[in-house]
């Protein structure tokens, strides 16, 4: 079964599984999630090995093989965001925060509130796949991560807000290694949220960031 | 040997590798390159499967040693940018172009001058691993190859410039599969380079982004 709803350029596909206890999900994450931390394992050696042709050949005739056994069963083209039956999104594919795609940090976002009002953060972890300037992180995944994290400060529950438009101003080069993110809602006007958020380093703030965030047409009561 | 040069915060430390000629370079290539493409085979599959917790153990046991012998002679780190003897860069761990870097989609990006004057322009598949909205590319990934795109447009052969500030405007999802990205030089200002972009789909723009470039100070004359 098939929940879609209608986006405004076409329909956007949320696919409802069936008969999912939460104790199922757990279990599906149970095997899923060590496979994918393996895969991002592979994925860093991958980066840095200095091994010679026959062990590249040795390993990636293991790799063609591990790639075969899980294409026995697939689904088509996409994770998607798959919902259990308490109707809780499990967006494991996503380029962000996915628990199952290995090119995904991943994430993992915490609301929280504090004497400065309500605000997300993220501690994380930027490894030789996030790399631009030597030593350091690509501009571009910092802007990854922070449309990501403001796009969460801007939705709620069961309100998922998209990017508008997101200004990302660099302020020095952020290190490879431990990074920090966080997020709040500046302000609202009508359908748009305002959102202001960060990346640090364990010296302070590196790239800095403000969008714009709006509920999409079809989701709009 | 390391050739390096100072940053505004520090030290970025490009390898040089002695007595690398093209045809090294290209030896390196032909062993590492496709290596990178099976773990990016992989990558899809990881997230796609729906095979049982006995395949998985299986696959995950051929990973883990594909893993452990790619380990067994490893660089620190991360990748960096090494130079080959005659001095061209080879950003093979970076993010986004990176041939060796199966998280990279990767983007292979042409510089070209027609009636408009002197632009950039990319080509690529975003497959599974690029998901945010079900279908559709995460928002954070158009920024991340805007950045860049736009990044590869601002800066000429010996002289690379980085992000200052870069502003991403959303039209329309972007859906998963080929997409186009094009950047070219609006004005300079001094060390300030503007440039602007866009993705498109074929039916059209999707994401458009516009950006302040500038040399970094350790790198001016």
């Amino acid at each position: 079964m098939s929940a879609r709803t209608c986006s405004s350029r076409g329909v956007l596909d949320y696919t409802h599984v069936e008969n999912l206890s939460a104790a199922d999900v757990e279990r599906l994450r149970a095997v899923y999630e060590p496979l994918t931390r393996s895969v991002r394992d592979l994925v860093d050696a991958t980066i840095r090995t200095e091994v010679d042709a026959g062990v590249v050949a040795a390993a990636t005739a293991e790799i063609e093989s591990a790639t075969a056994r899980l294409r026995e069963k697939q689904r088509a083209l996409s994770f998607g965001i798959q919902l259990g039956a308490d109707g809780d999104a499990m967006p494991w594919g996503n380029a962000v925060i996915g628990v199952r795609n290995p090119t995904a940090p991943p994430l993992v976002v915490r609301r929280m509130t504090d004497d400065s009002g309500e605000r997300v953060t993220s501690d994380f972890y930027l490894g030789a796949a996030f790399e631009g300037p030597p030593g350091h992180v690509h501009g571009g995944v910092s802007a990854m991560i922070l449309d990501h994290v403001l796009g969460d400060a801007a939705s709620t529950p069961g309100k998922h807000r998209l990017t508008g438009t997101i200004t990302v101003s660099y302020r020095r080069l952020t290190p490879l290694g431990r990074v920090h993110a966080e997020a709040r809602v500046s302000h609202s006007e009508g359908v748009k949220t305002y959102v202001v958020g960060h990346l640090a380093d364990g010296r302070g703030v590196t790239v800095e960031a403000e969008g714009v965030f709006i509920e999409p047409r079809w989701a709009r009561g």
